[in-house]
This record gives C-alpha cells, sequence and structure tokens, in this order.
C-alpha cells in the first residue's frame, strides 16, 4: 500500500519524500530506500504545508535560473487550511490573526527540504538558503496569498525572472498527468493581482499565480504570490503526487 | 491659521513637519523656518500615512536604543483607511488585495522622515535606514496590522527589546496633552496579539499595540503590531499634534 | 431586433412579457401583439428583479395544485444585486441593511404578473393573490435567500406541497433547452438549508432551492428558498428566455 | 440567593418570572409566590432569548394602545448569539443559514408569557395573540435585526403607532435603574434604519431601536427592529432585571 499523506507527521523524515511534482519529482525515488530500510512493501509520500507548497513553486524557476540565497515571505491564510469547524466565526469576522500554531516553522523547514537534493547516497540535504516568515489568517474562505521578498544568487532584471516563471517546464505538465494544470505557474501582469477571490480556481486550484514583482530596497525583489490552500495545498497535491508515482512506476 | 492636515500633499515638503508627538516632537520647531520662508503668519503640520503612524511609532525606541538598519514591512490594512464609498464590497468580501496605490511608497519614505533629524541650519534630514514595504488590504473594519522584520545597529535580547518599548517616555504623556493615551506603545505578550478587532481601542484608539517579539532568520527580530488607522492614523493623530504644538507655545 | 432585457423599465408594461420559461412560457406570445401594436418588426422580452424570480418559481406548483392566497416574504439579498461598484465595504462587512430601494415595490408587483394570466384578448391579468415583502441587504456574495410564508387556497399536508415541488413539470426541461438546469426546483429535507453558500450554484445556478417546509401558526405554511441572483435572476433567466422563443419560434 | 437566569431552562417554569423591566415589571412579583411553593429563600427570575426581547419591547406599547392579534417575524440574529466558540468562520463567511435550534420555538412561546397577565389567583396567562418566527443566522457580529408584520386589534395611523413607541413610559426609566438606558425604545425616520452596526450600541446597547414602519398589505403593518443581543438580550438584561427587583424590594 502506498499512502500519500497531506498530513504534517513524516513530512520531514529522513526517508519520506516531501513531494510537489512540478518542483521536486525526482525525490519520489527515496521510497525505493524507504521501502528497504523499513522494510515495508508499501511507502509513505507526503505533501507540504499549504502555505510552504506555492512558495516552493514560485521560488523553484528562479533557483533553478539565478540561485536564491534568502527568502522573507508574510502570508495572509483563508480559514479553510485550520479544518472544520476550525475558526469561530466570533474570531474571524472583522479581524486578522499574526499567528497559526507551527505554521512558520513547517513554512521554514519544509521549503528547504523540498527545494534541497535527494541522492541515495546522502539522502536528503537541504537547500543552503535562509527562510523566514510571518503567518497570518484573513477572513478569505479559499487561497493563500503570500507577500515575498528574496535574495537571489545573482543580479537579474525583473524580465528575466518572469521569463524563469513562465518558461518553466515540469514534468506534471509533460507526463500530462490528469490533475496537473496546464500551467503550474502563471505570471500576471494586472498591478493588484493575485487575489485570493479572483485567482484561487485557476487551473481548477492546482496553478499558482504570481504576480507584482518590483524591485525590494532590502533583498532584490518583492512579489505576491497565490495558491489554492484545499486544493493545491492539501488534497489535490496528494492526488497529483499518486499520479506521478504511478506514471513513473514508483507505486 | 495653522492647519494640521492629515492629506499626503504636504508631508514631504522640505520646511514641512510629519509629526508625531510621542516620535519627533522637536519637529515642530520647524514651522517657525516655514513661515519665514514662505512668509505666513499661519502654518501647515502634517501626519502621516496610517500605516507609516504606527510603525514609526514602534521603531523609535529601538532606533533610540540600538539604532534600525533594516525594516521589512507587510501590512494587512483596514477598509476604512480607502474613505468612504472605498472599497466596493463586492472586491472585499471572501478576499485580500494585494495593492494599495503609493502606499508603499509613503510608507517607505514617510518613515525616514519622520525618524530622521531636524535642525535649524540643515532642516530636515532622512534617517539611515531601508524601509521596504508590501501594502495589503484585508476585510477588516478598522486597525491596520502590520508585520515587520528588522535589522538593529547592534545585537539585543528580546527582553532588552520589549523594555525599550516599555520604558520608552515621551512628550504628550509627561505634557498630560488630552488626546494622548496613558501609554503610546503596549507590549502584549499573548501569543496571537496585537488584532486588529481586540487591540485596536486600546487608548481610545491612541495607543499601538506590539506583539510576537522573536528572532528573524534574516534580519534579526521579527514582530507584529497594530494601530488604529482612522484615530491614531488620522483625525486622532491630528488633533494630538494641534495640542503639542499649542502646548509647546507654536501655534 | 428581440431584446432580452435583465432592466426593470419595461417589466410591467402591458404589451411587454415578464418572462419565467418554468412559470409562464405563454406569456412569451404577447410579443406577436406587441409588435402589431408598436408596429416594431422586433420585441422586448424581460426577467424579473432577483428577488422575484426564485420566489415566482416557488409558488407556481403550489399556485396550480391548491392555489395561493397570501404571501408574506423576507429576503436577504447577496450584495452582488446592487451591481459593481454596488455597496461599500464599510456598509456591509459586520451588518445587515433592511432597505433596498424599490425592492418590496417590484417584488410585491412584479410576482402577481408573472404568476397571472395572458391572452390575446385581456392581456395581462394580475393573479389574484397578495404579496408582502421585507428586503435585506446581507454581507453574502450571491444567492437570494428568502423566508416566506403562505396561505394556500385549500388545506394540504405538507408531503402534498413538496410533492408539488417535486413533480413539477416544466416547459424548458421537456424541451430541453440549453440553459435549462435538469430540475428548477429541488426540495432540500436537510435542516438548515438552502443556504446561499452551499445551494446558489445548484443547477449552473439555475436551480432554486427550496427547504424547511412547516406549520405557520399565521398563514398556513413557512418555507426557506434560495436563487441565484446573478444567473438565475439576471443574464442566466435572460437567455433561457431567449432559447425558449426561438425554440417556439416567437423570434 | 437570588438567581437572575439567562439560561433558557426555567423561563416557561409556570412559577419563574420571565421578565424585561420595561415590558412586565409586575410579572416580577411572582417570586413571592415561587419562595412559597418551592419552599425557597431564595426565587430565580429569568430573562428572554435574545430575539424574543427586541421584539417583545417593540411589542408592548401596541399591545397597550391598539392590542395586537398577529405577529410575522423574521430574523437576522448575529453570530455571537451562538456564544464562543459558536458558529465556525467556514460556515458564515460569505453564508446565511436559515435555522437556528430552538430559535422560533423560543420566540413563539416566550413572547406570549412576556406579554400576558400575571396575578397571584391565575399565575401566567398568555398573550392572546399568534406569532410566527423565521429566525436565521447571518454574518453580524452583534445585533439581532427583525422584520415584523402586525395585525393590531384595531385600525391606526402610522403616526399614531410611532407615537406609541416614542411616548411609551416605563419602569425602568422612572426607577433611573442605573443599567436602564434613557430610552428603551427609539424609532428612527431614516429610510434605511436599523442597522446591527450602526444602532446596536444605542444606549450602551440597552435600547431597541426601530424604523421603517409602513403598511403591510396582508397584515396591518410592517417595520424592522434590533436589539443588541449580547447586552441587553442577555448580560445587560439580566442586571436590570436584578436592579429592578432590588429596587422593588422583592430580594
Amino acid at each position: 500500500m502506498a499512502v500519500f499523506s497531506n498530513a504534517k507527521n513524516y513530512r520531514m523524515a529522513a526517508d519520506v519524500p516531501l513531494l510537489i511534482p512540478e518542483v521536486n519529482a525526482d525525490h519520489a525515488a527515496a521510497i525505493v530506500q524507504q521501502r528497504r530500510l523499513r522494510n515495508w512493501s508499501g511507502c509513505i509520500i507526503t505533501n507540504a504545508n499549504c502555505s510552504a507548497t506555492p512558495l516552493v513553486m514560485a521560488l523553484k524557476p528562479l533557483q533553478d535560473t539565478f540561485g536564491v540565497r534568502k527568502v522573507m515571505v508574510t502570508t495572509l491564510q483563508a480559514i479553510s487550511g485550520a479544518g472544520y469547524p476550525g475558526l469561530s466565526a466570533y474570531d474571524m469576522l472583522d479581524n486578522a490573526i499574526p499567528y497559526i500554531s507551527g505554521e512558520e516553522e513547517k513554512v521554514e523547514s519544509e521549503t528547504l527540504k523540498m527545494l534541497g537534493n535527494w541522492d541515495e547516497g546522502h539522502g536528503f540535504t537541504a537547500a543552503s538558503m535562509v527562510v523566514s516568515a510571518h503567518c497570518n489568517r484573513v477572513a478569505t474562505r479559499e487561497g493563500h496569498l503570500e507577500c515575498a521578498s528574496i535574495e537571489l544568487g545573482r543580479e537579474a532584471d525583473p524580465e528575466e525572472i518572469i521569463a524563469a516563471w513562465e518558461n518553466y517546464q515540469s514534468e506534471p505538465q509533460q507526463l500530462k498527468l490528469p490533475s496537473a494544470p496546464e500551467h503550474g505557474l502563471l505570471y500576471s501582469r494586472e498591478p493588484d493581482r493575485p487575489q485570493p477571490l479572483r485567482d484561487r480556481d485557476t487551473g481548477r486550484g492546482m496553478t499558482v499565480t504570481i504576480g507584482r514583482l518590483r524591485r525590494c530596497p532590502i533583498l532584490h525583489y518583492k512579489f505576491a504570490l497565490l495558491g489554492h490552500n484545499t486544493i493545491r495545498g492539501a488534497a489535490g497535491g496528494s492526488i497529483l503526487n499518486a499520479e506521478l508515482c504511478v506514471s513513473k512506476g514508483l507505486v
């Protein structure tokens, strides 16, 4: 039995892939070693925290093209991320809460594992970057909006960065996995996007929308990004992971 | 006639104070020169953008005690900041918008003027720090919540920082100005504060509440802060400015 | 040219059909007379106010089976009914407004025209019932929820009433019009439905959902009903009207 | 010990007052009999459901002046009425729910007890009117808005009705009880009031605001009313009850 889990429990285990098919499809191979080490016939493959997922998808093309050294991210997360019944209406109506238990730690650690390497000899190696997160809950139903500032590995023009996002090629689209959106990433040139209400359902909730790229006076660039937390950031992500593993003959 | 303006127009003018009595009461003296240069009998004194105001109030004790080199801030701003009728309900219900026209520029520039110096010979000198802002609109009625990461001028323990906030003495309280809150700043040790709904009315809307101080993996520290945008960040601020100028015999 | 209008202007005109294909498809024939009287080659056909539409759809099977004498209805209407930009977020967040200009009058008059008769000799005759409406705006995006109390023309058991709704046959479904939902009406036996969020998209926004049928101590019965105001109650209704007229060879 | 309870448990008991000082202050005397029958030294006095309370306050002057035969009421109730944590934010954001467990029954029965009589010989006699309620939950924090249609005992002009509300005299104001608002009732002539956001805090949450009186085509009149559910409809009501009983020497 192959378990595709959206729970936090095994995500950081040394032999368990934390998988986003558009980002680190090669990590899936770790389950061969996992089976051997645990003497399992089945396996477990996890997907990441709902805030880390779209961030990692937005960072991956930049990491590949320019390198990424520092990521400062502030999230505006939807109430559905807390499950059901989750947050009290009395806490959320006309309010925002600057705290989600354990969330900042997950974003800071899971991002490094997903953007890191896996090989059979060394297992998982974390990416050599630093991530700092501020996590907030806001009164939206679905869709985590995130404001990121980044320092790249080298200088780059805005159009190079946008091109890196727009030209990024990834396995789910090449393999035509059933749940894969046409575009894993979309860059919007509208001045006020992405917005949870208007962009969360892009690609049936599987596309991450990026916008507002501009210079950051402290790190190199700032931008906003958005992912659907209960589709791409939860069940939809698990299903895409399963489709990838089936397609690669791993399960 | 003395004009105490909350509009953006004169804020950055070379002879116009951008005043928060708890922060830069000495800037008020610039109106003497302003009158002479403009050949006015009256004067104009401005108060800052509603997002810059509470940020500056939170930074001032840190600047005085440790120095501040870098400030990365992401705002979650209330709908009342847009005036009336302001935002359409159809744009805001179940949504957040990562853009407010001109707002990031104001936060980045006004902060430096307010935390800078004024003297009669040189006029206003901007503070030597860098500020980077991401400004968002969220579905709250009043109270701008802000997530800040800062680099200080020297190393400091968390308790030193909290002490700097808690022990900060400022003129409006010493002068017992009628609109001055008992505390210009309050630090909350609750894990999930400040929140717009629960903290905006502290000090009749004139107190800035700070919370969640913790280490930042990229800059030195992270924290959250909150100010009432239509009281401290608007009319209440103008009135306190007027009270200060009257008290000092400047108008 | 045939004009299918969602505007209020011609709705109550003596020669203009106010058409819901599930309810009064025979009224469409009035355009033959309209063309002659106005010496037009084209014609105008209107659809009703977004609150009147789902109410009329829920009443029609009861009128056919039992007669309907009195209808007391209180609406909880979505913000999209006010158009864009429509209502200010500052008026709607944490609020409800017991007034919508002209709305109660429209519900009270349009309902009678739609449930009345048309024949070539007499034109439109209003249904002989009385309608009283209280119209409210609430903080929902889409979907008008309505609480109705009715007096029927004769005694009836609850199951007879539900059967009247469930067995109602109407032309759009029989003609398989492209925009017709599989069911014009659905009765939900859940205790807390219909709800705007969960029921508005039923039948791609073209189905009216009814629930909570129970005895009324004053009139005979009470129930709740819900229709999607910007689909069934606006553009979707106009399109279905056009499909009906084309299908009948009237345009 | 005197218990002033806001819980539903004893409200309908034959020897327990269901008390609103502005409405049925004389019912408080029932505790003398209650003590004797139960052989208690203490007593229990209840206040009503948070929806029934403002309705009864609005009806009382009409009952005294014209008689009231029928009351059809639809409520739009705030989330705080469900307690804490109460409703899930995921159920309420962009939604309205046409059901609150047990609420309609309470409004229909408690209203009759409060508007009825008490005398030592017969105990409580229910008012001879009929009440029918539709209860809804909407996304407001505080303040229950209610739409009522009523049949009076005799014909009356609108101005007579408004005068009945405006001239109503009641004991808490005459006794100058500490928690009594200056006006138990206020009639607003604005076309779109009362609104939860703007009227709930009138009289420090103890005043009921009425508005939009107009003819009802089915019963005689329609109007809207609003009361603060967690002040007048809960703790504030209990305290006023206690103040009344102390003032009358009953406890």
